[in-house]
């Protein structure tokens, strides 16, 4: 029987999630819950009903694991907790500063319910998570590095859509070439926030807006942008819909760490990423984290996970004497 | 009380794990077991005795884990069962088409012991094995690709150094860097073994052999050599030493991938390894599963593992509530 996955919110992550069902066999696409009116949703899947998340503690019996599709900001620390009284749960939930408040909170809501959670899942947190620990587990003695991009932020691209005059913008993170280089070639520099990226604005002017003035907002905006060599390029809102709306992002994780009696050898570990959608890949990794939350779970493991805390072999659809001998 | 390390094999790997248990602060070495005469063997950890392989029976109580140092060819399809009975294990067995075979006999040892092990723990097997298995799971349909060195490899070494004539020899190991950029580009190209790798031998001749012979015996070697571009130096044995001693090794593990309704996002995942000592980056590998299988262990698990079955938090000194705040 195959694993039925639930959707909650439909918009990147959601759409994401539904198309990567398809590149499995061993789940499927049950429902897609919305808090938006399901009349006025079409969803790509044939034959997949679309409810109303006021609903969903009816459907505890017909859902395995419940994907939740929301911003991190204010719909999952609300939602996760909420949903894992009811349901095996996985998450994106990407504000690193507030990873281990809301892991308590699932935690506590998922052993209530007697679920199982995962939380965090994706890129980052996610996949650059794991080589984290494991590039520090194998070189204890080194120093990480991590640098994100060519991508865009979207947090950074809706700082500047909050300034006054600023009808649109697109904001992208770039690593420093030079930077990329000397972590690469084992130096461990120590690099300071300017010098390990810079930032490329596109922005789009409301009419009558000083271009001088809102340049002067972005590159002295505290946190976002005071700290990086930022260009910005004035455009028309048609050469943003033309060639700014693409998902593409990336990036490196870097361990670099010495071994020996005189700690005379140098060893670079570097995990590099190149995504042409960042929301497809997030929610590929999703998917394969629904499949270990589901063999978990039927174990009767209950609380709330990591991907840290998930044996490798489990996110994968070949059986651990497959990967033994193909992949190991 | 800091886990007991003991060690079989005191050889390239025995030295490097004896190394690399300097680098954590929950290790220490117990004892150094070898086959040799224990007098003849000088360690350089003051206070550590070096035992007899015949008195292992003796030191159950003694040791929590120890690391199985010898070779995949003879050594440890022999030494890993017999001492999975008695210890948990871990040994880094390379030989991947026999890996099966070997997790089959070490898994009904350790149940019979009641203990745990751990197998083919290093890079690859190890670290390139796990992002086989991530990438593979992330990125579902897609397409793997390996490459190894610059760096030595010792089974190569060994077939020139049984050729009539030779004396001594080192053979490199060297990815195409136009295979390399082809696969990083996402291009997904089907690559020969001639396009991936080309081979380099430094050749010392014994007095009065015929280099054109010895050359032609090399390039012609079926399975070692006949499949790729290889390229022979011949060199003094001074030169040999001054110059090919070295231990550096390295590697990179691609997947590429596809998502989206029409396939049309691809995604390029990239490993890169650079590293200084095989050996003492392969023991540090070894010391962090040693890690995770007491912490199993004690759990009472018992029989084979390998990376794949390890929840990476485990692999970490830090705790889990540390790894979910500062690396994940």
């Amino acid at each position: 029987m195959k694993t039925r996955i639930g959707i909650l919110g439909y918009g990147n992550l959601g759409r994401g999630v539904e198309c990567a069902v398809r590149k499995t066999s061993d789940m499927e696409l049950a429902a897609v819950f919305t808090r938006r009116d399901p009349a006025s949703l079409a969803i790509r899947t044939a034959g997949v009903p679309v409810v109303s998340a006021d609903e969903l503690p009816a459907w505890q019996d017909r859902i395995d694991v419940l994907i939740v599709c929301g911003g991190s900001a204010t719909d999952l620390p609300v939602q996760t907790p909420a949903c894992a009284k009811l349901f095996n749960v996985i998450d994106s939930f990407d504000t690193h500063a507030n990873i281990p408040a809301h892991f308590a909170a699932v935690d506590a809501a998922a052993r209530q319910g007697g679920r199982l959670a995962l939380i965090s899942a994706g890129w980052d947190p996610g996949l650059f998570s794991l080589m984290r620990v494991y590039f520090n587990a194998f070189l204890p003695d080194g120093k990480d590095a991590t640098f994100w991009g060519k991508g865009v932020s979207q947090g950074h691209s809706d700082a500047i859509r909050r300034i006054p005059g600023v009808k649109d913008a697109r904001q992208y993170t770039i690593p420093v070439p030079a930077a990329l280089e000397a972590v690469r070639s084992g130096q461990m520099p120590d690099l300071t926030t300017r010098e390990k990226h810079t930032r490329e604005c596109f922005v789009v002017l409301e009419d009558g807006a000083d271009p001088e003035a809102v340049r002067k907002a972005i590159v002295e905006m505290p946190n976002y942008f005071a700290d990086y060599d930022t260009t910005v390029h004035f455009i028309s809102a048609e050469e943003l819909a033309a060639n700014h709306k693409g998902l593409a992002h990336g990036g490196f994780v870097f361990r670099t760490g010495k071994t020996g009696w005189e700690n005379e050898h140098t060893h670079v570990l570097e995990l590099r990423l190149q995504l042409d959608s960042n929301p497809e890949f997030t929610t590929s990794v999703l998917i394969a984290c629904a499949r270990a939350v589901k063999r978990l779970a039927d174990k009767g493991e209950t609380g709330c996970r990591t991907l840290l805390d998930i044996p490798p072999a489990l996110l994968c659809e070949q059986s651990a004497e497959e990967l033994r001998a193909h992949l190991l």
